[in-house]
Order: structure tokens, then sequence, then C-alpha cells
């Protein structure tokens, strides 16, 4: 007989959901997991024979699937959360949004964002990638935390409440590039906030800066009609048409909202290979539109789901998300067949890998890539009984179902206790910023 | 000095959302209880001086509010919860549900029922108003539950799998609202289930049980294309013309969906009294279409809010259900102003009184109204900081987030426990139904 080989950790549940290529769902499924990597996925009592495990969570009634990945977020407008709303995008931002930014220091973006980490990873996120400012700060929070993250600080034409004057921004930035260059968790993206805010050099410079460093491109990019119409006015073009002629349309583009696209630069977004952060709750609420997913999708374009920041949505729990990508797009097309269920499950999962350029490294539980999972509970009255998992976790499960959280092999969450970071302490000292 | 009069049970926490006709908020609040009905609502400390409770329910971080009111269930559908997903409505009810309903049993649906309860309980609701079969078996678990409930018997022209031909459903009918007519929580509804598959001889037969009970009318009405023109072909007018001209429409009707109704009809409706229960999440997933309730209300239409069965749901969480009919009808009419937090938040309590017409007992806390009031926790990091208790509620807390629920001033849920529902028997006993 084989001697079983030493582990760290195996995962077990009812349901193994691996989002793999075939869609494999194990029932009395685990994960076997050694030095953050997974080494196997099949049937519990086949790792046990096989693997020895320093620790097991097992959950008989649990789902174990690969950590949702949020693609498009501003971690620390959590101390935002509900300061205003129901309000066209343009009062919410000039009247509210940027006097509120304009009295940020690093501190409170440390706190804040901390707090929506604690948010994220107790409502099943395990990867995230932010664009805000005082992103050292942000970076400091995440390494805290454990959890995966693309993060960038937000560059813009006119001074930042953190940088100052553009030029320091960009030494910021490629500071930030130079430090996490070979961090295991943290990447930096270089992160022009939109076409309305950087002139056309400032694009492309950091479109020079993103390729010299392999770095993602974020930016948010047709999310309003506004949007629009201001791009119309100054370059005669779209904003997507407007990227295109400065030649900055690439893989390496990651693009937030893409609401106001035409059929046309949909087939360009798709040529071109650019990556579409689909954030359909904060378009709701500022009612900027309604992003056409299914043609992207259709179209080829790598599409994962976003929430955007706490303050447009206003939270940041990637399974409430997925139920409105499913349900929005079905009654906007009049047709329940669109988005179905493994649709919306691999956009919040291996889409988001692909979206951030890592889908050979997340997005779905199988061997040799980086150990990224939770497991849900399903005993609850509301995930009784199960016909489908996978229908579960799109259209009934809820982000307080989370269990467990486990990134790169470390446990982050065990029995919905953050172990990386403290909560209560956190609320409490969020509280007092914000009581001033 | 006075002495303190003596009470049930105080419930007390750092805000009271009242949701009376000025929107009062009280911060450190608290509600007086005594035998069912609220005797004062205040400042904790004022009511802690002039009332001596039996029970007090202090959460220090806590938000009470009125219970929820769901205007529109199918409770025992529990049990076909993800049977079926992504399918238009005509081939998921034939196809699907139609074939596991010709199975049904009383004793599945007191199961489905009981576990459908536990999950609205869990989630905020102290109200419903359910349509369904074996209505007897329904009340029978709303009645060991302690929820206060609208029960109805779906009646057809075909044979039903409950009570056979459509003579035995009227006498059955007949039956439960004699037996129910005195009963404290429950109130049986007269339930033709639809103008498709109902004769106009049913349908005004039944309209007049409802008048000579004074009960409530419950159909679904002008839920989808399909309804519509199989209406127009068979009697040349649309649904609510249908009932317009076998004079039926009036204040004693409850119509579910109302999502292909017209201008012209939503004037009528405006005018006939008739209330609507609004199931957005239903109507998404089954792209059955987006109901204009904002014209409804504009036109002085009452609408409370439901979220359907799980079957289409798939869940009967109405804090879900306020985030989404929020945030859809902002998208759907660009404009992030129409149905803000309050707009919505109102549906989902006094709307939902209004529309069982109950306006004067529940959906408010006010002295004089029953006491049915859910304590939410707010000390989560997805609800901090706190700019606006009403923001929070319909934005970004979750059915989770309830800690205890008080119906006519009994605790049904402590501490998240189910107090009158046996919860983990019933989850082992529905998956035990199911698996046959």
């Amino acid at each position: 007989m084989h001697q079983p080989t030493e582990i760290d950790l195996i995962l077990s549940g009812r349901y193994l959901v691996t989002m793999d290529e075939k869609r494999t769902v194990v029932e009395n499924g685990a994960v076997a997991i050694d030095k953050g990597i997974i080494v196997a996925t099949g049937n519990r009592e086949e790792m046990k024979s096989r693997f020895q495990a320093v620790q097991e969570l097992a959950e008989p009634q649990g789902v174990i699937m690969p950590g949702l990945i949020n693609v498009h977020t501003h971690a620390a407008m959590a101390c935002f959360r509900g300061l205003a709303d129901d309000l066209p995008l343009m009062e919410w931002l000039q009247s509210h949004i940027f006097p509120a930014e304009a009295n940020l220091t690093g501190e409170t973006v440390y706190y804040s964002t901390c707090l929506s980490l604690c948010e994220m990873i107790k409502s099943g996120t395990t990867s995230f990638c932010d664009m805000y400012l005082f992103a050292e700060d942000v970076a400091r929070a995440v390494e805290g935390s454990g959890m995966r993250a693309w993060i960038g600080e937000a560059l813009y034409d006119f001074p930042s409440p953190n940088y100052g004057e553009l030029e320091n921004g960009i030494a910021y930035t490629r500071d930030l590039l130079a430090r996490y260059k070979e961090h295991d968790l943290i990447n930096i993206t270089v992160t022009p906030h939109a076409v309305y805010t950087c002139s056309p050099e400032l694009l492309m410079r950091l479109g020079q800066i993103a390729a010299d460093n392999a770095a993602l491109y974020q930016i948010h990019l047709s999310e309003t009609k506004d949007e629009v119409n201001t791009c119309m006015e100054r370059y005669k073009v779209s904003p997507v048409r407007h990227l295109e002629q400065l030649q900055l349309l690439s893989e390496r583009v990651l693009a937030a909202h893409c609401v106001q696209v035409t059929l046309e630069e949909i087939e360009l977004l798709a040529e071109k290979g650019v990556k579409v952060a689909h954030c359909v709750e904060s378009n709701m609420k500022l009612a900027s539109g309604i992003a056409p997913v299914v043609d992207l999708l259709d179209a080829g374009v790598i599409v994962g789901i976003g929430t955007d920041g706490a303050a447009s949505n206003n939270d940041v729990d990637m399974f409430g998300e997925m139920n409105s990508v499913a349900k929005l797009h079905k009654v906007v097309r009049m047709d329940p067949t669109v988005m179905d269920a493994d649709r919306t499950l691999y956009a919040a999962t291996r889409g988001g890998a692909a979206a951030l350029g890592v889908a050979d490294h997340v997005g779905s539980l199988e061997p040799g890539k980086a150990a990224d999972c939770i497991v849900l509970d399903f005993s609850s009255p509301h995930l009784v009984p199960v016909y489908s998992p996978v229908s579960h976790l799109v259209y009934a499960a809820r982000g307080s179902d989370v269990l467990h959280s486990v990134i790169s092999g470390k446990v982050i969450m065990r029995d919905r206790q953050v172990l990386t970071l403290d909560e209560n302490a956190l609320v409490e000292r969020v509280q007092t910023i914000i009581a001033g």
C-alpha cells in the first residue's frame, strides 16, 4: 500500500463545485491543498486515503467552490455607504462624494478598506481589483488581510488629495509597481480614472508604463451617456473610439462598466482583447444604464463581475451581484434563458480571473491552481432542498452563507470569524472616524 | 411620582424606524408592547421610566422597524426551489412545475410551507399573503408558526390535485372562510388563479363569495404578454378590461404582477381601488417584463411587494426584493431619483398593509397598532457606518441581519433562533420528502 502524502489542508463538503472546463460537480467532494496550491480534487474518501492533512475542514452540508473575484471596487468607499442615495451620478459625485473625498486621509482609507475587506471576505470574495486614492494604504490593509488583490492609484489631470500634483502620482505609481513586483498576492495596476478626467497625453503615458511593467491598465469606460457626450464634444469620438485612436485598446485593459457601448464598439473590444468589469448594481442604482453583457459575451469579450464601491451599490457582496446580473439581463432581453446560472457563476469566478489575466492561476478548483476556495453552509431553510448546487449559488445563496474562506492555502475565515482582521475593533474605529 | 405601568415587552435599539406618517426615526428608541398591541414608542429612557416590562429585548446596535409584509407568495413552492431555472414561463410551468404539483400531497405542502415560514421569519417577514394548493395544510403550518397570513386556495376550471372537481374547491374555500372567520392572525382569501385558467362565470361567482365574506380577492393579473394575448384572443379585451367588464375591479382585489398594463389600465386600477402585488425578482427571472410601478404609484394605486414563490425567485427574502425594486426602476427609467429608499421601504411595510386592507392595524410602529416588529443587527461591517438607517434597510441590509421577530406581541424569533418551528427537523424532513 502507498503511504498517504502529507499535505497542509483538506476541505470537504456535500458538493464540490469545481468550475473546471467540464463543470465537474463532485458529491461528497474534497480539495487537497499543499503550500498554497491545489494538489488534487475528487471524492472525499479518495482524498482522505491519498493524503494525510495537517488540517481538515469538513462540512457535511457544505458546498466548496472557487472564491469569488470582484473585478471592480473602491474598497475604501465603505466609509461613504449611504451618505447620498437616489441622486444622479454627477450630483452624487460633485456635491457629495468629491467634497467628502477632499478630506480623506491615508488613515481613513486604511481603516475603511479594512472594513470593506471584512465585508468581502465574509461574503465569499477572495480576489478583488481596486481603484482608489491612497493606494499605498489600500495595499497595507490588503497585506494584513491575506486577500489577493489588484490595486491602483487613480490618476487624473487635476491634483489629488493623496499625491497632490500629477507628477507625484506617476512617481507614486512607479514606486508601488516596484515595491510589489514580487509580491505573491498583491498586484499593482496602472490606473487612469477615465477619459473625461485624463488628457490623451496622460492616457498614453500611462499606457506605456503599464506595458513596461506588464501591469493591468484599469479605467472607467463608457459608464454613462454624459461621459459619452463629453467625449464626443471634446474629441469627436466615443470613449471606446478615443482609446482606439490613442492605440490603447489591448489585452492589458480592464474597462469598468462599458454600459454605453454600441455593437460595433463591442466587436472592437473583442478584437483587441479588452476585458470588461460589469458592475450591474451600481449601474442600476445610479441609473447609468444596462451594459450589453450578453452581446459582449456573445462577441467573445471576457467579462468579470464587480460591485463598484459601497457608496453606489451599497454593498460589496458578490452573491447579491450574481443574482442581479442573472435576473436583469433576462428581463431586459425578455428571454429567461440568457445569463443562466452557469454563465453567471463563470463570470464571477473564471471570467473574473481571465479579466485580471490570471485564468491559469485562480478562478476554478483544479490541481496546480492557487487554493482560493470558499465553503458555504447549505443547511439553512433558504437552501433546502438542493436540485442543483449551481442554481443555489446564483439564485438563492447569500454572502452570509459563506462559512470558511481559504486564500492561497491559508484559512482566512473560519466559521464566519475573519482570522486576519479584528472585525469589532474595525467597526468601532470606522464609527469613531465618521463621528469625527 | 407615577408608578410605571406593567406591560409585556419593551424592544429597544440604536434606531427606531417607525414608518409613521412623518417617518419618525428615534435614536436610542424603544417600543412598548402589551397584549399584542403597541402602547407607546419613543426614547428608550422615557419608555423605561413609563413602563415596567416583563421582558426587554435590548440591542444597543439594533434597528427596530415594522415587520416586512410579503403580499404574494406560494410558500410551499420552497420544495421546488431550483428545480428548473432559466426557462420561459410556459415551459417552466407546463413541463416542470405542473407535473411536479400533480404529485403533491397535503403533507408535502405542510412541511414545505413550514420551511418557507422559517425562511420568511429569518429574513424579517411578519405578514404574508399566500396563494397555493392544500390551503388547509398551509393554514395549519402558519398556525404553528405564529405568523400573520392571508391564505387562499387557488381555484380554476380544471380539477385540482387537492380538491378534485371545482365544486369541491368552492366548498373547501367556504369551509376555510367559516373556520378562520374569527382568527386573530389568519385570514382566508378568495382566490381565482388567473383570467386564463378561470371562466368568466367562475371569476364572477368567486367575486360574490369574496363580497359576501368581506374577503380579499387574490388573482394573478397581466403577468405576461402571453396572458394578455390569450385573453385578447378569447375575450377581445385585455385581462384588466376583462375583469372590468365582469364588474370585478374593486378595493377588494389584490392583483399580483400587473406587468403588462397600459397607462389607461393603470388609471382604471387606481379609480377602482385595486391593489397591486409587485413581484420584481420573479418577473425578472421569468422574463415576464417590468411592472410600471412608478406609474402605478404616481396614479395613486396602492402597491405592496411580493417575492412570489421560491421556484421562480428563488428565495422569499424581502430585503433582497426591496434592493431589486429600488434599483430596477431607477435604471429602467434612467432616473436615479425614482423608487427612493423611503418609497421602497414604504411599499414593503405600510404599502403592503394597505394592499391587504389592514393599514390601520399593521405596517408601522405606532400606538394602537399590532406589535409586528423586527430588530436588525447594525454592527456588521456591511452596515457600518450609518448615515441613514432607511438607506441601509433598503440598499445594504440582508435578511440575515434580522435578529429578533415579534408578531402580535409574541417573540417568534430571538437571536436568529425561530422559537415556533423546529428548523433542523424541518430541513431534514423536506430533504427526506424530496429524496422520495
